[in-house]
Formats: structure tokens, sequence, C-alpha cells
């Protein structure tokens, strides 16, 4: 009995929330081949200094070590890094941050390779050490990279019209700065991996990543071989959110596996070591000045944006790049002059993180619109909706927006609902000793790589002898549940029930390179590129059916569950008959797709390499009521809602839990998380002291998808990956406004924090 | 050095010439691997006869036989035949031709072999031998194949307008009867193959097959195996012409292979057998009565079609058919009434044969236009080019021709050449005892396989690690050169020269089904499909590169020799970058293509199942001149001139070598080729008895393309593979009609009948 096609629409149960509920799903990290060898790396424990010696003696003689390498033993160019390669694999000469790897230990058991690790003796000489941006930036300050010449990775410039002269003639001008944290990812799998070389010298790696096929490159070039000569499994992962979106253990297990062939090399990150050496999103300060009209019409704005990289690039430039993109919010601001400086710090590496730079200038930016309202006696929602992009508009970026823009619907939306309108009656029901505050925000994020680098997918789909479709993703699914909706989407163009579709996960033997699992592209792009290998897997067994039934025309046929059916015959070719019939490589179609770029190019942004602009916006507005207990300051948020414009929803079970999980995320991001360092050490070794949200002090979100249609889309749809995460914090910041008088500016809203904007109000 | 793009269009050398010209081609007979056995056939001897029993012991006596394998060791149907499958593998009841098998013998040696064959003793009844056709349509004559019923394999009828009447209001009306000989292929490669079982269960051969995909759905049926644990390998033909399309060595390969897993062995029929048990072109018998107006307009043609398909069906049914739809030539005819019957007798089976069908009737209806001329005293080449067909007119079976239709250029080609205006001159300068005649014909040959049975190839192109091309042929090269012309395509579409396009012969486990080398469809069929597998693999090797260069569109690029450009910025990709690059599957394009069929259904021909009617014709206007010694009736062909339309032509060397080898083939059937039998018993077992011509009995033939375009076809062509044939047996008794005075009814044209001819014209 078939179930009916797995498609697209109904919300269709994930494929795989089965074996992940009942802990059979194998993740990178339950891979414990027999025999196997630990690897770890001996980190530099102190943020900035330069290598004298390092002893290894000691721990290589110990029983049970296999190796103990140093930068001399990497055969390559020993940099890692996606856009400027200045992380090395093992330091040489330099430490520039605490958890820089110095040594890489092999041994027989995680016991002896920590003994090990403990007998390695470095002799680094301080050197002052960059805490943050102020002492990087100071006059004098040693150079993190003495080669780049300065400890500025990026100054970036965004003009738009002449923000200058315009503020001048505004009825209001308004300047604040705002702060935001460093935010660790907290996946529930830290960085993890095996790797062994094989007699034929290819190295094959299992691991967690997000970008396999990219990790192949950075791993040749690190290591001195063809990235070809690399193979990569990539199961699901237990959580990403961009921190495994490069180089992590990649480097260093293939350095082990290529010093031991044949023997096959476990590393696994321990929580500490995953806070210490692992990314984080970038600390941001942002000073902005707004100008509006009476009427609440937005002028022009200046931004000054710094962004704290830590001691490598990664991807800090383009980070920042995408802040100063989104860095005046989702509204019509008629003059713009962004500038934005990425700076080198001693301070752990960041990295990319959902939200990508623009959950740092959602909080700046918001914060002003809350501000401007409250100046102007205006209502916030309707100064939002005043203000708000329409198809057509200009961004602030100067990119005119051609393709779906639903904010104004998200704002209607929430405008509407009982939470905005019976808000005055609940915050005077609020109990004593407590108040309420209803918070919103309007928020957007630029999809896909942006211009200068092809965001591209290749999709392969196989029949099989069986008559069953593999799907061979070439993207990794790090629990947002892309596997299952591409076997939506195949079930939906070739009309298949869930038993006949099967998505392994990515394998880049298999599978074709389809960029990053990032940037809210996967579903996007690579469904694009599965849509059209489907289609052309229907048309050819079309035209395969027709000659098994002598038809002459390959017209007249369709595909239903397990076969071909010719319509003027009503003869069905079976699945299975067509899956053995074929030869192998006519059993296999490939489909491709790279997402349209702007056409435009604004005059501004010509710094940028690649990344800027973007041309397709998922855009969300979000509404929180708080509830703030005037003795401690905590907060308890007691409702949320998000009203998100993703195009099309092709599955409402993941598209909401997309939401849900980036308002989570954003909520920890609003409320607790803070990813302190000391003078370049960090301050939260363990979840015990780095906090995030548990179920507990989260309310259900109410997900409300607003009815747009990406036209561009796979099935009118576009990736809500990130967008989710850029509300809370400025919503709840709105919130605590609305319930102090203060305005917050920065985060979290920690009860220290909020104690001290509720004196403020009080004192206003 | 690059020597340029290996292109369409300029007249490059076949890549096949060299190793041809030198000798070290390899076809199937030079297979030799070690320790085979060689395998034959015992036949019946007997043209019609049951079989009372088989005695083998004393052969499987005989040291070194493997095996003697009779009926009852054929474990499938034991039925071979393209539509119908009435051919046994080996005879267990009845012989029904003088080559039929009746025990197969496997053996150490060709030596051992031809001693073992000797000791097979058959005990056949013999039955009344049914000769010819007249004998298998006799009242009360035996039936060849007792379930069938009757002895004619089809009977059919195809009605345009209503000829019984239209003849009526003729002014003119005349009548004939015509007769063409059986003919032989004459291949210079015999039927032969070798076979072996593997340890897995795969039947392997390598076989001089014209159709490899289909010979394994014809072993697997008649052997009881899945078609796709046979795997067919197909070098280079020595020849085929239709006489390797269809099953020959195979089954009986294959059966030996399957009894003897493991050894390899071989088989290859010898002159003799090859022209007892090889495919033969049907005799035929045609009766036409043709009416037409004073001003020499066509009106009506009635035809009675008789075709001796010999002891099998093989195609004869689908050759009869095409005879009809060409009975009325390629002249506008408003009515025809044509009949037709497909006979069963004891003469050898009748197969395809280049012209299939058409070359039979092509006498017959230019044979009536000359008579017609001749009666109305008017110029034989103006009465064809008043009635020839244009496009958009409707054929005689009632087909509007909505393709290119050249015949109207063809014949003004010949009427404006001097062997055409200087006739008359050059006739009165014939030497003492010789006369000389200039006939013209007028013929069309219809492309692929017609409405029914679909019409289809899959090219697959693959790009090598090294940067190389490779195309993946599903049709056989029998010497047609159409694998040249494939590398060609493919230089053309991709840009590349030589060196870098290789073109295996087929191989059914990396090549795709593609239908049978035949009808003049493998250039048009697997070229168009070819194109698109070329075209799709250039739009990927641009997106590759796009990748490789972080372009962010695919526009803008373009194939050199060896590389992708990027001509906005000039830079160049290898070919052998993106071939190391990509994975296997992402290196391979598939392109497909199912040529079009007629969607007019004219309500005539309803009696067939396949191949009627054919949209696509190529057309020719042929003109000969001959002199005729009248002591010995002798004829020598002075000049030889044949006006083409093939639409456009890709490699003017390859077309005019098809030409020239059709009416070379033509000349033989003309003059001297007569596969002549006497009740049941072949008359002629090698080629000092069956003569073919040499190059001292032709001319240079000169070969004219005509200027047209077929719209569907790649680059414009059209298959010229059979209308060359069909031209010289009318055109030579045409110009003997001229000479003699006296119209030829039957071929060849021997000295014997010229000899007659000459008495008779002598009294008229």
């Amino acid at each position: 009995m078939s179930e009916g096609p797995y498609d697209i629409g109904p919300g269709r149960p994930r494929l795989d929330a089965l074996a992940k509920a009942c802990g059979t799903e194998r993740f990178s990290a339950d891979v414990y081949p027999p025999d196997l060898l630990w690897a770890g790396a001996c980190r530099a424990g102190i943020p900035h200094g330069r290598i004298r010696a390092v002893h290894t003696d000691e721990a290589a003689r110990l029983p049970g070590v296999h190796a103990v390498l140093v930068r001399s033993d990497v055969p390559g160019t020993n940099r890692q890094g996606i856009v400027h390669k200045d992380m090395p694999v093992l330091c040489g000469d330099k430490v520039r941050h605490a958890g820089d790897p110095v040594a890489l230990v092999v041994a027989e058991s995680r016991t002896v390779l920590q003994q090990a690790l403990a007998l390695v003796r470095m002799d680094i000489d301080p050197l002052p050490v960059l805490g943050d941006m102020d002492a990087a930036l100071a006059d004098g300050a040693p150079l993190v990279h003495e080669g780049h010449g300065s400890n500025i990775l990026l100054a970036a410039e965004i003009r738009k019209g002449n923000a200058e002269a315009a503020l001048r003639e505004c009825d209001v001008v308004i300047e604040e700065t705002f702060h935001t944290p460093s935010q660790a990812h907290a996946f529930l799998e830290t960085e993890n991996g095996v790797a062994h070389l094989d007699g034929n010298g290819v190295l094959h790696l299992t691991v967690s990543t997000q970008a396999p096929f990219r990790d192949r490159f950075e791993m040749g070039h690190a290591l001195g071989l063809p990235p070809w000569n690399i193979r990569i499994r990539n199961p699901f992962l237990g959580g990403g959110f961009g921190g495994k979106d490069g180089a992590t253990v990649q480097c260093l297990l293939g350095l082990a596996a290529l010093r031991l062939p044949g023997r096959t090399i476990k590393m696994w990150w321990d929580r500490e070591e995953s806070l210490l050496a692992g990314y984080k999103r970038h600390a941001a300060r942002m000073h902005y000045t707004l100008g509006a009209m009476r009427d609440g019409t937005l002028k022009a704005v200046t931004c000054r944006l710094h962004y704290d990289t830590g001691a490598y690039a990664h991807l800090g430039g383009e980070i920042m790049e995408l802040g100063m993109e989104h860095a005046a919010g989702p509204y019509r601001v008629e003059h713009m002059d962004c500038m934005g400086w990425c700076v080198y710090t001693n301070n752990p590496v960041a990295g990319a993180f959902r939200g990508f730079g623009v959950a740092q200038v959602s909080l700046a930016f918001e914060g002003m619109m809350d501000r401007l309202a409250d100046r102007l006696g205006m209502d916030r929602l309707e100064l939002r909706q005043r203000n708000a992009l329409r198809r057509g508009d200009r961004n602030c970026a100067g990119v005119t927006l051609t393709t779906s823009t639903g904010l104004g619907e998200c704002l209607r939306r929430v405008a509407e609902h009982e939470f905005w309108t019976g808000r005055e009656a609940w915050k005077r029901a609020a109990p004593p000793f407590t108040r309420r505050g209803v918070g919103v925000a309007a928020v957007f994020n630029g999809m896909g790589y942006g211009r200068g680098l092809a965001d591209s997918a290749i999709a392969k789909i196989e029949l099989t002898p069986e008559g069953r479709f593999v799907i061979h993703s070439g993207v990794t699914d790090m629990g947002q549940g892309n596997a299952s909706t591409y076997a939506q989407i195949a079930g939906e163009v070739l009309c298949q029930d869930a038993g006949r579709l099967t998505v392994p996960q990515p394998d880049t033997e298999t599978a074709h390179p389809s960029g990053s699992a990032s940037a809210g592209r996967t579903t996007y792009t690579f469904g694009k590129a599965l849509i059209a290998a489907c289609e052309r897997m229907a048309e050819k067994l079309f035209r395969r059916a027709a000659l098994v039934l002598l038809a002459d025309t390959p017209e007249g046929f369709t595909l239903v569950p397990g076969a071909v059916r010719h319509l003027p015959t009503g003869r069905d070719v079976p699945l299975t008959m067509l899956g053995t019939m074929l030869p192998r490589d006519d059993r296999i179609c490939v489909g491709e797709y790279m997402m349209p770029v702007s056409r435009e190019v604004p005059d501004t942004g010509k710094d940028f390499v690649i990344g800027f602009p973007h041309l397709i916006f998922p855009y969300a507005a979000h509404l929180v009521r708080i509830e703030l207990d005037e003795l401690t300051g905590s907060i308890r948020v007691c409702d949320y809602l998000a009203a998100t414009d993703g195009g099309r929803v092709l599955n409402p079970v993941n598209f909401h839990q997309q939401i849900e999980g980036g308002v989570a995320q954003g909520l920890g991001f609003a409320l607790m998380e803070d990813f302190a360092t000391h003078n370049g050490h960090i301050r939260t070794r363990d979840l015990s002291t780095y906090l995030i949200p548990t179920s507990l002090d989260l309310p259900d979100t109410v997900s409300v998808a607003v009815d747009t249609v990406e036209q561009s889309g796979p099935f009118g749809m576009k990736g809500v990956g990130e967008v989710g995460l850029n509300g809370p914090l400025p919503a709840v910041a709105s919130a605590v406004s609305d319930a102090t008088g203060a305005h917050p500016d920065r985060g979290p809203l920690d009860a220290e924090t909020v104690l001290h904007l509720l004196a403020r109000g009080a004192r206003a």
C-alpha cells in the first residue's frame, strides 16, 4: 500500500525524525572504527607570544604515543582560511590566541593522549595581549599579524546619497552607541572527526562539517596534497549554526593520518576545547546617528561599526560586510554613510554564526527606531510600517528590491495580533513587583553568498536497480532538515512516496560540490538544482518507457508511485523494470543551479571582493511580551510572535522548526549568552558558566508564515535559516525599554543590566 | 600545436582511415583470445523436412569435442526474430531451409570441428520444397510455419483516392510486371563473434553486429537469461549493409558459452555458410498499372507486390511495407492502390539490405516512367521533373511532406550536366559493334524507423581526468564512417581538435541503447542526441569553470581547444583541471533524441504495426551512360552522376563515400548480382560464382550534393546511407532501353538479358 507521494505543501514528518528521537542516528562523533588512535592538540595557553621552542621528546617517549608533531612536520603551506589564509594548522613562530595549536599528539587512548599533552613543553615569550578592539587599535599596538601591516583586517564603506548634508535638514537627529557580545554556538556535538590514509594514497575523513567540498581544498592547500585525493563523508550534524563552516579538526586529523598511514585517527574536542578553539560570533560596537522628519520618515543614517574578529580572519570581513549591508534595517532610508572596521585581537577566532553580522546591527538599528518613535511620540510599530521596504524600493545599500519583499505583510500580521492589540490591558494586569513590556522588531537577512562567489549547487539523483531514487545531497544537514525537504522535492516532482526516496548525507565521492550549509541557501540553491535533476529524470524515464512500450513519442507519460504510466494506453512501466534495464550512467541525472545576483552595482561597497550585495531577502516582524522582576531584574518571556516572509512554505513543520530554533537561539543571545574574555582568556569553560536557554526559559513561539512567493525559488520559497535569530535581541530590548522607560544599548539583557535600566528609567 | 577544431563542414579525414588502410584495425573477426574453442552449426542440407532424430554420440566421442548441443539443450524459448519470433536457434521438429541449424558443435580446433560436424547424423523426412512464391501460394501447398495458418507472412494495402476509377479517366494506361533477384551483402568480414560466461554469470560477447543492444534482448529471450546479464562489445564492422541487423552467430555462441562456463568460444562463418545461412535481399515480383494524362501528369497507379522472405520473417513484413510506401516513386500521384504480400518459402532467409524494400520498387516504377515517357513521346527527364514531389505535396502514401524535399533540385542538376546535355553527340560517337545509352532515375528512401517504434538514441560524452572527451557511441560503425562524424559533431560543439576526441565503438556496458545501425538513421538520430549531450557538457563546463574562477554567473564563457575561456577576463580554465577536479558522475553528460514522426495518419496502411509512414526522405536523381557490346551483350558503365538531397553535408568526404558505395553496390545489383536458388538450394557458394563488381567494373562516380537543409537534423543533415543504392538498377535499365529500344523488366542486366533485349529491340 502506497502512502501517497511525499510531496510539497503539507506538513510531512521529517524522514530523520524517528532515528534522531530514538538516538539511533549515527553522527560523526559516533564513529568508532576498531583500533583507532586519538589525536589532540597542545594549545598555546597564552593569548599572544613568540614561540622559542617546543619540546616534544618527553611526550613522544611515553608508551602508547604514536606521534608528536610540530609545525615543521606539516607538509603543505600550513595555512587555513576561507578567504584569507592566515591561520596556521600548527603554530611555528607565534601564537595569537590562547587556543592556538602548537603541537599535535597521537596516542592509543584518550588517557595516554592527555598525559602526553601535559608532557609537551612550550617556551613562548609573551607579547602584550590585545584583549579588545581598543587595545588593538591603539597607537603603537603590536601587530597580531606582522605581515598584514595593521590590526585592521578590513575597513570598508557603503555610501548612498549624502548622509551628512541630509542629517542637517532632519527634524530629529538621534545618536547612540551599541554593544553586542560574542556568542558560542553551543552545539550538542562538538567538533570532531576520524581520518585515515588508505593504501592508494586517498585520505578519508568522516567529519562534522558544514562544507565538505570546501574542506578538501582547505586541507589540500594546508597539507600539500591534491584535493581530489581527499574523500570526505559528512553525516548528519549534531548542530552547526556556522561554527562548523570552516576547518576545525580537519587539517589536524589529516596531518595525523598522513603521518600514520593505514591507521584510523579520531579527534573530538571536549566542551572546553570547543569553547576555547572553536569559532564564535563577532562582538561588535556600533555607533549610529539617525535623522528623520517629524512625520517619521527616515532620512539619513550614519554608522560606524567595529567587529572583533579575534586572532584570525576566517569570514570576518564578509561578516562585517553583511552587517554594513543591513545596517539601516529593512527600511527606506535615502541617505546612508556606513563605515566598518573588522579588527584583529588576541581573542578566540570569530567566524560564521546564524545571523552572520546582521544579528549585531539588528539590535542597533531597531534600538534607534524605538528611540525615534519615543522622541516623535509615535507608535513604534506604526513607525516601522511607515518606513518598511516594499518591492521596487532601493534598500540602504542601494539595491533595487526586484524579488519578494513581504515585510509590510509581516508587520500587518503583528499589528493585528491580540498580543499587540491587547497589549495595554495585558501590561496593566502585571502582578505586584513585576513590570510588563511589549517589544517589536523588524528584521531581514540576505540569502546566499551575494555577488562575487557563485552560489551554486549540483544535485544528483539516481534510480536504483530496485526502482528507488537516491538523492545525492551535496550540502550538509546540520539539523535544519534540508535532507528531508530534498526527499519532498523529489517526491513532488517524481510523484513518489517516502519509501522510494533516500537522501544519503554528503560524501565527496558520490555527491557533487554544492557549497556550504550556510547563508540560508541550502534548500533554495540545492532545491533548485534538485528540481532540475528530477525534471531531467522524469523526462528521461518517459523516453525510456516509450522505448519499452514501443511508443514513438515521449508524450503522454506521467509518473505514478512506483511506475511510469502511458496515459493514452493506461499501461504502466514499473520503476523496478526501468531500474534493472538501464545502464548505470543512464540511471543518473544531474541538475544544477546558480543563485541569481543583483545586476545593479551600487556605487558603494567598492572595497568588497565577495559577498556584496544580496538580491533576495527573507523578512520578519517579531513581537515579544516580557515580564520583569523589579527586585531581581530577571526577565520572563511570556509570549513570542514571529511573522516571517520566507516565500512559499514547502513544509510547515520544518518551516516553523527553523523559526522556533532561530528565536530560541536569539533569545539566548538576548537574555543570557555572553562569551566574555578577559585579557584574551575565556571566562566560560563549560555550559555551567556559559548559559544557554533551556526549554523552561522559553515560551511557545507563535510562528506565522506570511503569504508571499519568491518567484526564483524552488516552488516559491526562500531560506529562513537565519532571519529568525535576528529579532529576539532587538524585540526584547524594545520590551525592556517599554517596561523600564530606559533604552538598552547592549546585550545580553541579563538581570544586572535590567536592574541598571530600571534605575535609569526611574530617574528619567 | 593545435590543428584547430575537428569541426563540421570541411572534408575532415576520417579518424579510422589510417588504421584501416594499414590493416591495424581490430575487427571482431580478429579477436583470438588464448585457449579459445571453436563452435560450428550442423545445418539441415535439405530445404524442407521433418526431423525424426539427431544422432550426436559419434561426434561427441571425437577427441577434442567439448559439446554437441541440440534443441533440447537450449534453455530459453529457442525463438529469434526482430518482429516475429519464428526462427529457432536450433531446429527441433522441422527444418525450413537448407541452412537451418540442427546441432551445435564446440571443439578445440577448426579441424576437429569440421570432423565432428561431419559425424552428426540427421534423420529428416523431406517435405515438398516451396522453391518460389508461386509454389508457396499454390492451393494445397504445405505450410512453412504450420502455426501461422498460411504462407503469407503479411498481406497489406495502401489506398489513396480511387485508383480504379481514376485509371478509367486517364489518357494513357500502361501495365507491366517486373522482377528483381535476391542479393547477397557480400561483406568482407563474414558473420562471427566470440563469447564467454564469466564467474559472475555475465555473458560477454564481442560480435560483428549492427544492433548490439537489441541482440541482448534477442539472446535473453531465446536463451532464457536477463538481457542485463549480457554484455556485448561491437568493434568496427568489416561491412554490414543490413546483413548483420539481426541475430546471426549471437544465440549459437551464447548457447555454447552457457554450456562451457569460463571458456571462450569463437564462431566464424566461412563464405559458403554466410551465403547459405546469412540474410539476403528479398526477391520481388511487382505488377504495375500506371495511368497518366496526355501532358504527362501522373494520375493513378495500382501495384501488386510480392516479396519472397524465405523461411523466416526477420523484417520481411516491414521491408515490404517500405516497398509499398515507395511504390509510386518520388512523384505526385493522386490515386494509388498498392497491395503487398510477403511470402514464406523454403529459400534462405531474406532480411534487411541497404535500400530495404525500396530498391525493388525503384526498378519497377522508374521502368513505368520510361515506358510512359516513350508512349507520350516526352523527354524522360522532363516527365520526372513535371511530377517530382515538392515540399507541401502529399506523397503516394498520403503523407504531407513537411520536411526538406530536394528532388526538383537533384533533377535540375542532372538536366544541366553535360552528361545529359551532351548525350546525343556522345551516343552518336559509339564505336563499331557497340551501342551507347543514357539512363536516368529518380529515387528516394524513407529515413529512420517510421511510426510505431521510437527511433531513439542516447548519447553519452565523458570528460576524462586528462581533459579529453570520450564519445560513447551506442550505434555501430559498419564502415559508413559515423564514428568519425560523431567526433566531428563533438569537435564542432565543443570546439576541440581531433586529438582530444575519441569514439570507442559500442559496448553495452558503457554506451547507451541507441537503436540499430540501419535505415540511414545513425548520424541523424545519434548525432542529434550527441549534440544535446555536448551542449549539456559545454553548459556544465561553463558552470564549473565559473566556480573555479569565482565568477558569479555562467555567462561569458566559451570553449577553446583544451580549455574553457572566460571572455570578460580572458582567463582560461584548462580541461585537464576540470577533468581532474570533477567527480566522475559530473564528468558525464547524456543527451537523447527521438526522431519526429508524421502526425498525419493516412487512412491507409492500417495493417502495418510498425514502420509506416516515414516523415523524412533523402532524394536523388541518377544518370548513367553505358556502352553495350552488340556481340556479347556485356555492358560497360562509362559515366555515373548522382545528385543527392541529403540536407546539409557534414563532411563531404564521408558523404561522397556513402554515395559512391551505394552506387557501386547498386551497380552490382543492376549488372551482375543474382543470388539464385533452385528448388531451395543456393546456386552460388562463393565469390567466384556469386559475382560482385570490382573497381575495374565501375566508373568514377560524380557525386553532387544538392543544397537543402533538413531543419530537424543535426546541422541540417539527413541520412544518405541507402538512397544511393536505389538508383543504379533503374538508371541502367533506362540506359539499356535507350540503347536497345526494348524496356527491361528485370535485373540483373547481365549479358544474356541484354542480348535478348537487343533482339527484341531490333524486332520492335
